[in-house]
């Protein structure tokens, strides 16, 4: 992968588009506290701060550790900020007080902010009211931009190329931890800056429970394996599941592979914009249930992917979500059956502007059984 | 490292320890929602779940991606709960409500609870009064049990091990970047599951951010190299700074080094039962003030480990935490010179029930500068 060429993230307008919001969110400022949020915003990638996004201006607050780092990245973004460092939590507190001072409504992101959090706000704010905002800067990051696809896209080539150059040596009995190694190890090579989650590597029995560790158990010829893992390329996550085996599996594992095959097509042609996240989930539930294997589907269809391994919007039968052009999600139905095994097959697809092409997948690996 | 030997972890006590707390705390019952404690509480790994623990029972709901995971976790843990599995969110409001039925108030974790989820509860639990509660988990925590620091210990010396490996390799001119990813294959192979943090290597101007991420830059000899890394054994953290230099440093940064490695000595030999947290930071930052340094030391002296890489107590000039035996904590004061370069020094170690001993170290690599 050439990662160099990656287009440049511009989050320069992103905070303008956030203040397009206010008025129907009711608010006249928004404090941002979910750090994916805060680096969507600003391109900041530290593990400590808070944007008070103003009508006139961002306040950028964090602690003595991050001061040159974010003055660096928030100019590569091209971001306008007051950067105000606190060495101390009283100091941060004081900056903070400060720049809300005279806003009446002040939105907070009531699932991004700690009830404890929300408490000391509304004491330290004073006559500012403290409104709960559901998802704003979420709904701008459903519909990535192009430097975003481009950066999910080299993720998930990543993460194909690795499972190619693992897949060849399972034949050698390894065990699942190694397996999970290896595939951290040749994403990292092909230069990912780590996994987007710890990767699951589930055989024969183990692959019953969807997410189960990877275990110093051997991985048998004949059995199913479950490889579900994924990495980040400069900050975005990738995610792919495939289930193989080595060797020509039980004729049961067969079939419930093909069912769950099936399903996972249905949902990838269900896949299109201005589709519900519903239907999608539907397309793929109808087909395990048909096969008598619906009490085992135990999870939802997909979520989104993108700064976050689980986004908005969720794939599930419950969502009342539509999917918009750009938006990238997976599809990831899976079957598990208790002291037998499990399949599940997912891809990360992006959703495009034409409805007739649907979606295309940015994970590629072939989805053959038997390696 | 055998890490087969380790002693098991007992949590079938821990619930009851919780529950002598709730007169104090004002509490019937109480949610639990942050993970790192209901892992603590159960023994369960997984990424999603709530423990709801009454005076006569825990009752714990999962989705159903965990079913099989969680009863096996519990058992394995000694840990006796009614698990309910909702496959979809309805099904775990449900459960959740009919559980809560009955309890007059219902404590949940203010810092583990977002705003929009403690409105969510406000609106299922009816009459039931939320209340407020403040690390209640956490508290307990704070005192390790043995079991818990023969985790620590072990993840620590595994953090020795991977750094004497890898700093004989530092001559020959790699990039940050695969120098954290050495220090991670060394610790996995090993047996750590994981890092506790991504690596920080930070060589010549980069060391000057005090949580750099690991660069393209090749480190050269003559210059100082923040080296600041962790791994996890069964759950539990561990965390080590060394800076370290290839050949001969500038006098200026022998000078930094010499005023930091004092400091941090001053701050080791500080930490005892009882002492207060914020005496420890004070131990630290005298001296490095007393060398003209003091705008440069821009973070606190440390912090706790455990479960999570940081947790309390916060050793800072602001805390009000006292030290107790069984505490495990970090001491890592530090200098920061922009342009220049930094200086990082950093031990875990774990308070002893004699004050006389103090504290002792379980991070051990040695301390010299030049390689």
């Amino acid at each position: 992968m050439n990662l160099d060429a990656l287009p440049p993230i511009e989050a320069g307008p992103r905070a303008d588009r956030l203040r397009a919001q206010f008025p129907e969110a009711g608010v006249d400022a928004l404090l941002v506290t979910r750090l994916p949020n805060v680096r969507y915003l600003t391109g900041f990638t530290g593990s400590a701060a808070t944007l008070l996004v103003r009508p006139d201006e961002l306040v950028f607050v964090t602690d003595g550790r991050y001061g040159e780092q974010a003055a660096g990245q928030l100019e590569a973004a091209g971001v306008a900020a007051r950067i105000e460092v606190g060495t101390t939590q009283a100091a941060q507190r004081a900056a903070l007080e400060a720049s809300v001072d005279g806003t009446a409504r002040l939105g907070l992101e009531a699932h991004g902010v700690t009830w404890a959090q929300q408490r000391d706000y509304a004491e330290w704010f004073g006559t500012t009211e403290l409104v709960p905002t559901k998802q704003l800067v979420e709904q701008q990051r459903l519909v990535k931009e192009p430097a975003e696809v481009a950066r999910i896209r080299a993720a998930c080539a990543i993460g194909d190329e690795a499972l190619g150059a693992v897949a060849p040596r399972l034949a050698g009995r390894p065990t699942e931890r190694e397996v999970g190694l290896w595939l951290e190890l040749e994403m990292r090579e092909r230069g990912a800056s780590g996994n987007s989650f710890d990767p699951i590597v589930a055989s024969g029995p183990n692959g019953a429970m969807p997410h189960a560790r990877p275990s110093a158990r051997h991985i048998e010829p004949g059995e199913l394996v479950v490889l579900d893992f994924g990495c980040i390329v400069d900050g975005y996550c990738s995610d792919m599941t495939r289930t193989v085996s080595v060797g020509a599996p039980s004729p049961d594992a067969a079939h419930l592979y093909d069912v769950v095959l099936q399903a996972q097509q249905a949902g990838r042609d269900a896949v299109r914009a201005d589709a519900t996240c519903a239907d999608v989930d539907h397309a793929c539930r109808e087909i395990i249930d048909a096969a008598g294997l619906g009490h085992t589907f135990v999870h939802a269809t997909g979520h989104g992917v993108g700064l976050e391994i689980h986004e908005a919007p969720r794939v599930a039968a419950t969502a009342r979500d539509t999917l918009t052009a750009g938006s990238v999600v997976t599809v990831e139905p899976g079957v598990y059956l208790p002291g037998v095994g499990g399949v599940r097959i997912e891809d990360t697809v992006v959703v495009l502007d034409d409805t007739d092409l649907g979606a295309e997948a940015l994970t590629g690996f072939p989805k053959e059984l038997v390696l």
